[in-house]
This record gives structure tokens, C-alpha cells and sequence, in this order.
């Protein structure tokens, strides 16, 4: 079940540094699109993520006008989904989301759009940065809402016990993935 | 054996998203921290990298001096010393090196300590961004050198047939950590 995360919690969603997805919406015009590359900017006070996206990507356009967007965590099972969603434009498919068979649903923020059947959802509004926008095609986003599915994470991650469907990917190159693996804790004195 | 690592390729060391080792030096001071808050911003035709470094990091106030750092990619046999790595600072702690068991060495920049037993070192030149720095402590480096260890990796990872103890390392929080699990191949229409 999709279950509310506590914003002091999220960041443990993106610390173990999935491939995710970023998803966006303006007017009716919805678009996801696969990202290797964001990460954690900040959790306390104000929770912050990065991610870089390439000025020809159509979900930046969307971001740019709405000045919202979610980062989600899909899992193994969406792997082929994932590659495809990396791979095509929305730009030129206009029909993209059909093509890679990627159901959207909407929680409290009617312009997020979400991917069904990932781990979890952070929704943020984006932060304008001119310069690194322009420069270095990274956006920031103050984080908003958090949810996961709590199949998988309910603040702490489930891997140990979970489906292996449900691991993180993690992307190399290549339609090359790996999943994530097992835990190692090591005991603090 | 360590190998240099193209430029076109250091990217793939980072894309899995493990947790890194941050090392700098100015003058005769050696500092290594660790942060799961890195990423990757480019890789061509520059290829940048970034991290998140707190006020409060000796690392940090040893790369705002020197202009250089190095960001490598620590593996599970290394797990206890990334803990304490971060959880240790030089600032209170000028023998934390010695308490964490880190050893150094140097190749071509002599400015730039790396970390021993790690599976890939890149090196970097900072590219001071005061309002980044300030507000988001945020630092981007321009890639300058990139280096790794054949045993695990040499432009492809090789988790499939290397011993365990090459994991890449996912942190969580609490000494909690997952190793980078099983590859996932889609294959390409």
C-alpha cells in the first residue's frame, strides 16, 4: 500500500543512489524520462534534490513551465520500461508514455504525475537556478511529499525480505543494470 | 594493478550511485571524509562531478584552499573505515586518518591524496560556484584524472566474477548498508 513518508526519512530513498525516474506535467501535457544522474542536496531544514536534465529532454520543458516535478524509484520488474523511458523523446513520440507502457496515477498534487509500480515518490517543487540550469543543466527541487510503497520501504528499505522484483537499479551503460545487493551493517561502538 | 580510466568512461564508476570517499590536502594537511551525497553533472565535452560538503567538513575547508579533491569509490571490505570515515572529523581529530586505518598514496598530482584499496579514484579540480557553495553546499569539480583498479573495474565493472569484497557500498544510515547486487541486462530493440 502507498503510504505517506516523513520528509526527514526521504532521503534514505536516494542515498543508496538508484537510477530513477522524473516525471512532469504542464497543462495536459504529462512526460517521464529515466536519470541516472540526482541526488541528495539536502535534508534538514529545507529537503532538496538535484538532478541533470539535458536541454533536449521535453521533461525539462514541462518542468521549466510548471515548475513541478517527482523523482521515483522503479524497481526491477520495470527495468525494460526504464531503459525505454531513457531512450525515447517525448519531444518526437509524442506517445511515448503509451510506447513504453507507463501508467501514471495522482496524489494530492494534480500537476505530479507518478509512475505506478515504483518504490517510491518524491515530489518537489523546482527551485530556479539560472545559472545551473544553464551551465550545467541541473536542477534543484525543494522536496514537497514523499510516498513509498510500503511492500518495499516504510522509512527503512525492505530488500532483505522483500521480492527481488522489488530491488533498485542501479544503471552502468548499455541497457546494463545492476540491482541492489545485500545489506552490511556494520556495528557502530 | 591501478589503471588510468579514459575520461569518456569515468562516469560508469559513479552511475551505480555509491556512497564515495571525498580526499583533499593543502599544504602538509591530509584530510578523507565520507559522503553519500555525490553525483555525476557531465561527461561531455567536460566531464564534472558533485558533491555535497557540510560547513562544519575539514574536507571541505582543505579543498576551498587547495582547489583540488578526489572523489573514490570504497568497497565492503572497507566498510568499517567508510563508517568511521564518517563519522570522525579531521577538524576535532588530527590523528583521524591513523584512527581509521586510511592509508594514502599519490600518482601525477601530489596535491591530491587517494585512498588506498579503493576500486577507482577520480580526481578533480574544484570550480569555485560561490552561490552553490554557500547556499547549497554544493562544489562541482572538473574531472582531471580518473584511475581504478583492474581487479574490479577497467571501463566495465566486474562484480560478476570478483570476489565480494569488491561490492561497491549503498549507504543507508545508521552503519546500515546495501553492496551493489546482481547485473540486470535489457536487451536493446
Amino acid at each position: 500500500m502507498i503510504q505517506a513518508i516523513s520528509l526527514d526519512k526521504y532521503y534514505r530513498l536516494l542515498n543508496i543512489g538508484p537510477t530513477v525516474l522524473v516525471s512532469s506535467k504542464h497543462e495536459e501535457k504529462e512526460n517521464v524520462m529515466a536519470a541516472a544522474w540526482a541526488g541528495i542536496v539536502d535534508f534538514y531544514p529545507t529537503p532538496k534534490v538535484s538532478v541533470i536534465l539535458d536541454k533536449s529532454s521535453y521533461t525539462r520543458e514541462l518542468i521549466e513551465k510548471s515548475g513541478y516535478f517527482a523523482l521515483q524509484i522503479p524497481v526491477a520488474r520495470q527495468a525494460e520500461m526504464v531503459l525505454a523511458l531513457g531512450e525515447i523523446s517525448g519531444k518526437t513520440h509524442p506517445d511515448k508514455l503509451r510506447t513504453c507502457k507507463t501508467e501514471l496515477f495522482y496524489r494530492e498534487h494534480d500537476n505530479i504525475p507518478l509512475v505506478k509500480g515504483c518504490a517510491g515518490w518524491i515530489l518537489c517543487e523546482r527551485l530556479p537556478q539560472t545559472d545551473n540550469e544553464q551551465q550545467h543543466d541541473l536542477f534543484i527541487g525543494k522536496v514537497i511529499a514523499c510516498y513509498a510503497d510500503d511492500e518495499i520501504f516504510d522509512g527503512h528499505w525492505k530488500f532483505e525480505t522483500a521480492d527481488k522484483g522489488w530491488r533498485t537499479l542501479h544503471y552502468v551503460a548499455g541497457g546494463h543494470f545492476y540491482t541492489i545487493g545485500d545489506p552490511l551493517i556494520v556495528e557502530k561502538n
